[in-house]
């Protein structure tokens, strides 16, 4: 079949969740953003749902919504953007809880939907998302009063362990909310493996359940075979694909395979990444194209159906770095023309 | 709504086409690979088929049963990887008109399917897909002898008009396919600007439908609105977002708007790009996140409601620059997540 094939395992995705709520001193929640960091919420929620995760986080409203009508009612589904102009639907109708990051949201949600489940997103530092302490301590009264399940903060630095950030983010925190009779969360993967001071009620594990740093015992949840299309010999001093980027320095075999930037085969990682045949290095050469990408398997005895880009020989993290980008995006970039097939 | 919007002008597309078309001195199809470009196969599909195009270009042969389930009976569709093993029901069930590249698709679709469509790929010297003048030679008369519908090429430097590669294609093509009384194509977008003797019995333009170079009149068809979830005053030397990579120099005032890298907003870009509000750049501060950008708007004497990534102040072809790549990547990479909005 012209389409790449997809693997996403279930069970390493859950086998993780399960070693991060290990290291959690806490509850462990899950967070399946950005349609589950690529693979599906829908799959990824169920799985973990299943295995008895009953806090899961997402970005926006709609997805809160999409996420609710897989996993039916139960969980809780937070909301980090909070509670936006347009938003109040999707809320009401998904039984969301919108994480509130400014007056302005906590005043458009105590209006318009009295009485419904939020929580509250605090800044300590990172000032991306959430009240700062100025703007916390005028409303907090009124904010407790209507009392918030849950007060979240987020961390900038935590994939560094040492960064002074760290600890003046975890303080801020604490300041901001010490004495309060309402459970907090700060921690998401880099988060928990700071330590228990950083745990409070709830962890939120994001990249390290789907096989990303800064967890280094994660296990990889996804593989991707690319179907070779065709194979050609080329010459000594002949060019391949778009803009004779490259040419064969001797005769060499090469294989044209299914799958391009447009399926989120970043184009910047062309030069420094190989596809694999079992342990087979095969240099990708001349450029991405949208749909297919050329690879010299010389050294192959044998042609096989297809070649690897991740898996057992080439993590998430390597073709990140030769891409010049971070686990996260090689994931949230997996495109939608695959062919997904999942392991249970 | 903390959805982005991502609005599609579809009669800009179509514009494009009929400049295109205008270009071409034969007949024009369009290709509709990867999603429409990302754009929505079907809407662009749909869209174009109205304007009168009766050939579409694919890149797999499940694009291709898609694209005919949202157009229904009557146009070609063609599919740029051919006939591979397990594709022949799509093929089969969708009528399409796989592009053979190889003897060994030859082979599968006389034997899988006989009497049904098929057209010929070539290779004249990209060394990606299509038969090379060797193994052509080889099958010609058996594949003449089925009728193929069209027989094609692909240029791999038609963007740089005067690269010797143009000719040397053309050259190859010709030799390849002259006295055949089988319709012919050789141009996308970059071919149709390179003149007559490359246009054949068709052209087939791709990325200038969608208002990205080399086709310099092409108008833009997709803009891109970010809602502002929150702005917060920083003074100067607090920092902002992940890995404190930014910290301000004067006091600002920092938006955080909804989109981020999971929407296809490349990671990379985040130094070299501005968002805008109207006329006014607000340059991204810190590190563009998985649904997050933070933005400087200390310039504006407003707050809007959302600041734009693409429209009229910054193009396709700018952002890919910031980037480093091109356009292409930018327009296929846009996201799902996006509230799409379409003009007719």
């Amino acid at each position: 079949m012209s389409s790449a094939k997809l693997t996403i395992n279930l069970e390493s995705l859950v086998q993780n969740w399960r070693a991060l709520n290990a290291l959690s001193s806490t509850q462990t929640g899950a967070v399946v953003k950005a349609d589950g960091y690529g693979l599906g919420a829908d799959i990824v929620g169920r799985a973990l749902l299943r295995e008895g995760v009953q806090s899961f986080f997402v970005a926006t409203a709609l997805e809160g919504k999409t996420l609710r009508d897989a996993l039916g009612g139960g969980p809780n589904i937070y909301v980090f953007s909070g509670h936006m102009e347009g938003d109040t639907g999707a809320i009401r109708n998904g039984a969301l809880t919108p994480m509130l990051n400014s007056t302005n949201q906590l005043l458009r949600h105590l209006e318009t939907l009295p009485g419904h489940l939020f929580g509250i997103q605090l800044d300590t530092g990172m000032n991306r998302l959430g009240m700062e302490p100025n703007e916390w301590f005028a409303v907090r009264d009124i904010a407790i009063g209507q009392r918030p399940a849950l007060i979240i903060s987020h961390l900038a630095c935590a994939d560094i362990a040492d960064h002074p950030m760290n600890i003046s983010q975890l303080e801020t925190f604490q300041m901001m909310t010490n004495g309060l009779d309402i459970p907090r969360s700060l921690a998401a993967t880099g988060g928990i493996l700071l330590g228990k001071a950083y745990h409070f009620e709830m962890t939120r594990p994001g990249i390290g359940l789907y096989g990303g740093m800064p967890f280094a015992d994660t296990l990889p949840v996804v593989s991707l075979d690319l179907p070779i299309i065709q194979v050609r010999n080329v010459l000594s001093g002949e060019t391949v694909g778009y803009g004779n980027s490259w040419f064969a320095t001797c005769d060499s075999k090469i294989a044209t395979v299914s799958g391009g930037y447009a399926d989120g085969i970043i184009r910047a990682m062309g030069p420094n990444t190989s596809l694999y045949a079992g342990d087979t290095a095969c240099p990708i050469v001349g450029r991405i194209s949208m749909d297919l990408i050329t690879a010299d398997i010389t050294n192959l005895s044998e042609t096989p159906d297809s070649l690897q880009l991740l898996g057992k020989r080439q993590t998430v993290e390597t073709v990140a770095s030769a891409a010049g980008t971070i686990g996260y995006e090689i994931l949230t970039s997996l495109g939608q023309r695959y062919y997904r097939s999942i392991i249970e």
